[in-house]
């Protein structure tokens, strides 16, 4: 694929060792018209992984190690440079991804964007619309409210116009992705009874619980079990109150995680205002995704689930009416790592750097 | 545990090749005031499960023999009897249980009751209320209404007072169990906005889909999936509906599949009206099941998973209140095989015989 | 990736709907120098699929359809065709691909060669080396030794010379595969004690054991579960005696499911002689691969676990040498899908066309 | 079944939040004829998953616990002490059990010696036969050396006649369970050609990797893979090879983990010396266990899988010859809680107090 004339355009990756991380190299190493360069953290300041493994046993370490440690990982054939305002500077950068913690990314992005480098973020550091919901959602006031205000909510399939051009996109939560395009076009057509509201009922693999070891990411866990634990509080509903133009009080969001690697479920429910049929229903999301390369509308008596969306950029949609009360079921699966992580941020970045939006992606 | 002085009973169990049989079969084997006879259908007649294997290759049945027989299973060294009214009527049986599908049931359950041996039937037989519903539910007409009548619903924590004297218990579905029992305290009480209605988003692990292969048992279909397989029409929907007083147009019901064996979560999703808060909330199911030994209502901030319920009788409920919304959320969790099935038998049995309620359960 | 100037070979491909068909058919859809066209058999006479399917009640096979169905399946979008002489000699084809059972291979495979079509199979059909050791290790006489005889057993890191110009080339099996390119070097290097001999303890995946439901790959039986099923017979056994040179009374082998889905790992132990440390053991390995694309051989101290081959077309070795005993571990692990049968059927396609080793496969 | 006329016994429990602590915890409630007391360690020294969990955001921390914590935990129903001389004296204990990591145990086993208290250790702090080889082994001197030289090792069914009166019964690894029990008879029978040696391939689920949160069982790591962990080096070698006769140049052993919570499976491969056919093989087995309530010897064509020994404290059997080869596979399963740990421990404690060997466990 790099049997093109002109060279392909170098871009960077911070945080590649999570789980979006990696994936995000797998998809750019392979998209063509681009080249992944690894910037690692001063190790100085120690990552919070490094801290977590340092506490094993230097046994347990090792048999870690040797259990999963990959001499042949595909990022080990890449670029790495340090990560300082002149490494950034000098290593020539189409954009920089931040596959970072929030508080991680809070400072990266600043300085990313001081070496006139753009920026893809990943994190929920600039997704929100105003300082102050960002202060409730995250605990802490945010430190660059001007670049809040210029960031872009980089949800292409809402906000298609305003990404190209922009500095800072923010990429969007994976459960804000699935909810966020599983009840917009509802939303916006007025067929939402918002007096009865909204219930998101969303389902999550491992991986969307990052890689950091604790005690319920443990195997005997996760295993034979299934937990909710947000409970109507999680930070991705600020961005699809956003997203949607709904409002706090009329949605309700839990998320659970069930026992499967990668993955995303996301039931939700709503009362129809005024009463439709499967086909009218049906027909606003087509009328809204007919043309979208990444939105699949699955047609009536079909439903998506996980292994269908596996690997894929795709976010699919199943719809169901109860006739008796009412109420609509609308049914959306993704896959968390790429249209919920990775493969939005390329999608994104097609968009910023002028390429066919779906290079690289499997639709 | 047999060490008493009178003699245990003797109870039949039709249906233990299954996997709420086999549950069932184990659970009285270590109950201690029981003693279980197997009966085998008529081998002339077929049942499902062989029909199934016989149409695969001989080599994979040979293979699938050796990797999955049990030589040393405990049913082995049971009494089996082939069923027959006579030999119904010759083992002094102190009731029989059902473990059989709905079709099975309504063919043997008269039989049981004509031979003089009481029936708890754990299939969809003799759970509805009327016949009119049955037919809606189970498209066939109820071929005994008078004995639909007659049937309890041995669901203890509601139905207690009429399980003893009754000669055919009608055993809850799984779902119908955990539903009924994480609503029927709140729409008792009144706190549930009807109008807005009741959302049920559940989920089971396989034995619930039954030992039947099918495409969607398969190993490859199950993992790393989650799959949405009924909505809104499935047949525990009556049950709920009777245990609760909720009617049709206020109740949606999904139910879902996740890769794991066993173990069943509900999420319950309702407005309350009035407005009330956690403790109120809570209040009301202590109320109701304060004294319940077989329902553990979660305090504060604490919700259950399957993994706690998983291998007792325990029925689990977990509370929270959206004040945003003004929505709650019971989350339930049981094992779909033993409060689900097998153990809530037990616990009717229990009852039939005049039995301390929780004998051979775990709580 | 089509956009070069001469345009795509076309492929047959029959047998997709199994999991190596289908495995096949993503890699061909994005491989960029061939498109696939789908074959199917006549429905007139049923395949084993289809009839597994027909016995299950209406209701469970539809729920299994909006389960599993994916109405947005690549396949959907490529070209079918019935599978006809005529309309394989009209499909203008470089090759054909049968991801077909034995029996079904047999008789597909003369009739392509009829119509001047290069063929590479997927079974067992011709990888044997004479028509004596295929009824004996398949349990009927071959009905095509001359086909037989010219067939060329495409494992290319051992075969790759006769390959290119080959009509007929047997896909070797997964488990065969992982053994051979683990057991090749060290038995050519004369360094097996032979009189000791090998040991094979393979684990695989269910992928592995086939898309039919049956008994022993239902969820349940599957999860939780390790089940060894294959004793020192399995039909692999003779390919991997003909790659090697061993003799049947040296090697044994034994093959086991665990509770994954693709994925294949062989731990294969065996007496060195004369003694060697792991630098001289490892030598012989190094150059036996060091070239090869689809190889890795791990450094000392670290060993290939499934995730790392799982997606690509890896055969990964590690090694150990026991001092005390003077045996030497070396650890073999693939996907079975890709390097176990999709992913080498590419590889051996593209030295049949011409075309790098390496093209449309992750290495 | 604490309706017996004479009080239960009190035994105190050592680390019971681990896995095999809680089992033990388990089958120790359930038992009848003993009350569990449990100990907990001083605070101010701070076990390791206090410190593991210390490290995560405290924000992970309460969703983990509400995730994971039950309410209404068996053991929080239970008497609880803290470990001092003092606490220990007066607990009026019949024994302790250690379900300790091996330092512990080097420091709590003698304290409860010196207190009168018998001792039941789960770790290998007592379980070679000297000090040398424990040095080896275990990388450090052992402190007590005459602790070691009287305590018993605790298996059974190859040391029943000394644990009675034993005051330190050392209970056995989980792999060596498995492997001492499937090779001791073919050994002591003479009829391994202990020149080719023996080869075991062992695997085991989750929970024999501990509970303590680490890269290697976080749930991404294990869920589809399998990984070698241990060469030919694991600290169970040496208990085999005293239980066997064996010799440290004739065993290799290797331990794997598979994605399963609880179960170990172990493949024993030798040749036999002479020849023998599978009855003759199987006679050797059945001479030694025939009368062994914990121990299966399954019949020809018929091997044991995890389920079937899953939840019970048998140790099950398989054989087969592999007349080509001259070698026998002995596959033993066992669950790794119970006869790998914790209900051996019963067993080992059923002895010690006079009571029936199988009390309180499933055979």
């Amino acid at each position: 694929m790099k049997r093109r004339d002109e060279p392909p355009l170098r871009v960077g990756v911070v945080g590649f060792e999570g789980y979006a991380g990696a994936e995000l190299v797998g998809l750019l190493s392979a998209h063509g018209d681009v080249e992944p360069v690894l910037f690692e953290r001063d190790l100085g300041k120690g990552s919070a992984p490094s801290r977590g493994r340092r506490q094993h046993s230097v046994k347990a370490r090792r048999a870690a190690r040797r259990a999963l440690a990959d001499p042949f990982a595909a990022t080990d054939r890449l670029e790495r440079r340090v990560w300082t305002a002149e490494s950034l500077r000098s290593a020539d950068l189409a954009l920089v991804f931040l596959a970072t913690p929030t508080e991680s990314s809070l400072e990266l992005a600043p300085a990313a964007l001081d070496a006139d480098v753009r920026v893809i973020d990943l994190s929920g550091a600039f997704r929100l619309a105003s300082a102050a919901s960002h202060e409730t959602w995250y605990g802490a006031p945010h430190p660059r409210p001007d670049l809040l205000a210029a960031a872009v909510y980089g949800l292409p399939e809402l906000h298609r116009q305003a990404i190209p051009d922009s500095l800072l996109v923010a990429n969007p939560g994976c459960y804000a992705t699935a909810a966020s395009l599983a009840l917009q076009p509802a939303a916006a057509a007025g067929v939402i009874d918002r007096r009865a509201g909204v219930v998101c009922d969303a389902k999550s693999g491992l991986t969307g619980a990052g890689k950091k070891p604790s005690p319920y990411t443990h195997f005997c866990s996760v295993a034979e079990n299934v937990s909710a634990y947000g409970f109507f509080q999680h930070r991705h509903v600020p961005e699809i109150l956003a997203a949607t133009g709904l409002e706090e009080r009329e949605l309700s969001f839990v998320t659970q995680l069930v026992p499967l690697r990668r993955g995303l479920q996301t039931a939700i429910y709503f009362r129809l205002e005024p009463r439709l049929g499967w086909p009218e229903l049906a027909a606003i999301y087509d009328r809204a995704y007919g043309q979208e390369p990444f939105v699949r509308c699955y047609p009536q008596g079909s439903f998506p689930n996980l292994t269908q969306t596996a690997g894929t950029n795709r976010c699919a949609l199943g719809f169901e009416v109860d006739e008796a009360t009412g109420r609509a079921l609308v049914l959306a699966t993704l896959d968390n790592l790429i249209k919920g992580a990775a493969g939005q941020a390329v999608q994104n970045m097609n968009l910023m750097l002028g390429r066919p939006e779906t290079r690289g992606l499997a639709g």
